[in-house]
């Protein structure tokens, strides 16, 4: 009998309604013969609204108390879900975190899931029952109550079925699955039939929303097929997989786009061995993530260093890095707000010489300056002025044909 | 040190405001040297929410995932009652059902508690922390999430005090404490300094609504020392504790009054050994309490049979007495929902001779027709038409001299 884990967001289980109907394809997966455990988020808005009653008495708020305010969320949505499927005539059981034994370090609001006891929930299948997992929350080995952080319901899901070994891991959300690009930028961008678990990573990680970084993570640590489905089609969506010799073919799976991120640039820095540690040292120890760095040096033995941070942390890495300025003579410091991180992604570049130049040729022929490259085995990315962000990804989902499906091997 | 639980209902936690008004009752009473452990209701109207979401899913909704869902409402008072002490530099930690080891019955919606550990709850008072316990939630052997039903968070105070072995519990709530009868029936009801465990067993059990009978039940059998009082007021509120000669000393300490019940009378009831018997055992199969009972038996060999049900189970027992009554061959089923029952209450009771007398002669004189009556040891209660429930209230309270406090001894 196929095990299988569905996952279904905030957006999914928003109201009463759209609980019926999603628990009305839990049903079906049940009448086909499948073992299901079911993932559900809290319902939209939930969250945000726990947080705010939070500030209203304490911001920031203890992060320990935090957890156990906003777990309520996805308890919530659990036992309705459980209870409709029972009014159905189909046995279920909720599981909250500490009861599926979703055990994680004790990092408050961002805990990451160090194992699963999957006893419970093996026994309730057992039974023939649908089991409703709580997303998004554990317990540390003391019981403490935790929170995996926003998106932590898709690492709850790939986290289960890796180790119940589920036959297949849908994660069911408001778009038909992964594009080569983000359908609201271009209209021509494709739905893929499949994607590689690295790409996907990339794709994550460079701004594509559709799946949280370490729930593909965690695929492809323990190889569980993934598929991203829209909750309101019947469309089979995306699957994220290990990839194979049909990936391997196509130079540029996807375009993928950031505009969360600033520029900061520091003058005529002195260019002597371990300028560049003084400035990223005091930086990093403020737990500032530095994107793309380049340094260029000049002749007169001065260099200019540039780099990337995410726009929320540009007031803080502005003051540390403007008082290493003064302590070591450099020049000025600036900034820039203003920018876009445009990125190809594809497992196929490690065989095809050349996608470096065809990104930036169409670039340039658009008459999109670049400001930064940064480059990886499977991606390239290029900041550019942000007001040429829609362009760029236009221009390089036609330069690399994304549009058109991959030959069928 | 003193160990003292406290116990604030939905009112006193009803939004961010009162939460920091109650919780800066707390921490008076941390600075004035006590270990204090707070048991939370949900805020005010919370759980009827919930239960409305629940039957928008499925009415009735399933028992087990009812309590799961309810149990939210206590989770979020005390995580934000803990994260407020936080933030006014008091340690503090929120405990659930689980967490605190209150472990119940799998009596789901009404569960009761066999047992608490308190080994977690101990721990984090040795740390100095102010714990903070969702009241009516516990946990069966496997780890599945009860509720104590209506009122439970009493429950669960008493019982944590009674566990912790505390120096006394303090029920918070929205009167200043138990009064002579309800103030808001007679304006000359008086707030009583102490009252035994076994006169405010009676006092709930026939009607008044300040404390949840199992609770008081709890905290006789462990002897806790309870007292109730007003969170929005400084007043010490009333002692519930062991009787002393005080009590003994005065006959009636209180009158109680409910208007939850209906009467129902056979007429022309053959009168044979074992027919009482026919009626009364389908309606106690029926889950149907039956509180008081008269049997007039008539010459010619018939009897008359008349007892009181809660109104709500009315239509119930009368569908299930009229096929009795024709089997049997009875006169004809009647039943009356404008009847009211009339309390006193008192320990001194015991020892003073004709306080029934003296309650009857006061309600005729008043032109108050008793239609049934019922006594025990330290409780008479009468059955009367319920437009006379204020006048009876005020007429025996005078009666009894309850306005004038006892003299000091």
């Amino acid at each position: 009998m196929p095990l299988i884990v569905q996952k279904y967001g905030g957006t999914s289980v928003a109201n009463p309604d759209r609980i019926a109907n999603v628990a009305n394809r839990v049903i079906k997966g049940v009448m086909d013969g499948n073992k299901m455990v079911v993932v559900l988020s809290a319902m939209a808005g939930e969250t945000d609204r726990l947080i705010n009653l939070a500030k209203e008495l304490s911001d920031p708020p203890d992060p320990r108390e935090l957890d156990v305010l906003l777990a309520t969320g996805e308890q919530v949505t659990v036992s309705l879900f459980s209870m409709y499927l029972r009014s159905q005539g189909v046995d279920a059981t909720s599981l909250l975190g500490h009861q599926a034994r979703i055990y994680t370090d004790r990092a408050y609001g961002r805990a990451r899931i160090i194992g699963i006891d999957t006893g419970r929930i093996r026994e309730e299948l057992k039974k023939g029952r649908v089991v409703t997992v709580a997303g998004f929350q554990g317990v540390d080995e003391v019981g403490n109550i935790t929170t995996l952080g926003r998106g932590g319901s898709d690492t709850t899901a790939v986290a289960v079925a890796a180790a119940l070994k589920a036959d297949l891991c849908e994660i069911y959300t408001d778009v038909e699955g992964v594009y080569t690009t983000d359908p609201r930028v271009y209209e021509r961008a494709r739905l893929l039939d499949k994607i590689s678990y690295d790409e996907m990573l990339e794709m994550a990680s460079l701004g594509a929303k559709v799946l949280e970084i370490r729930s593909v993570g965690f695929a492809k640590q323990y190889r569980v097929p993934l598929r991203v489905r829209s909750t309101f089609s019947d469309h089979p969506g995306t699957l994220v997989c290990m990839e194979d010799d049909d990936m391997e073919a196509i130079p540029v799976s996807g375009v993928a786009f950031s505009r969360n991120e600033a520029r900061v640039s520091i003058t005529r820095v002195p260019d002597r061995p371990g300028i560049a540690v003084r400035f990223f040292e005091p930086v990093a120890a403020a737990n500032i993530v530095v994107d793309l760095i380049i340094q260029n040096t000049s002749i007169d033995g001065l260099a200019d260093i540039t780099f990337t941070v995410p726009k929320s942390d540009l007031a803080k890495t502005l003051e540390i890095v403007r008082n290493v300025a003064r302590e070591v003579g450099a020049g000025e410091v600036h900034s820039d707000e203003k920018i876009a991180k445009i990125s190809i992604v594809g497992v196929g570049m490690r065989n095809n010489a050349g996608i470096a130049s065809r990104m930036f040729n169409a670039l340039a022929q658009a008459g999109i300056n670049i400001m930064m490259i940064s480059t990886s085995e499977i991606k390239i990315s290029c900041v550019i002025e942000d007001k040429y962000t829609e362009l760029a990804v236009r221009v390089l989902h036609d330069a690399f044909g994304l549009e058109t499906p991959p030959p069928k091997r």
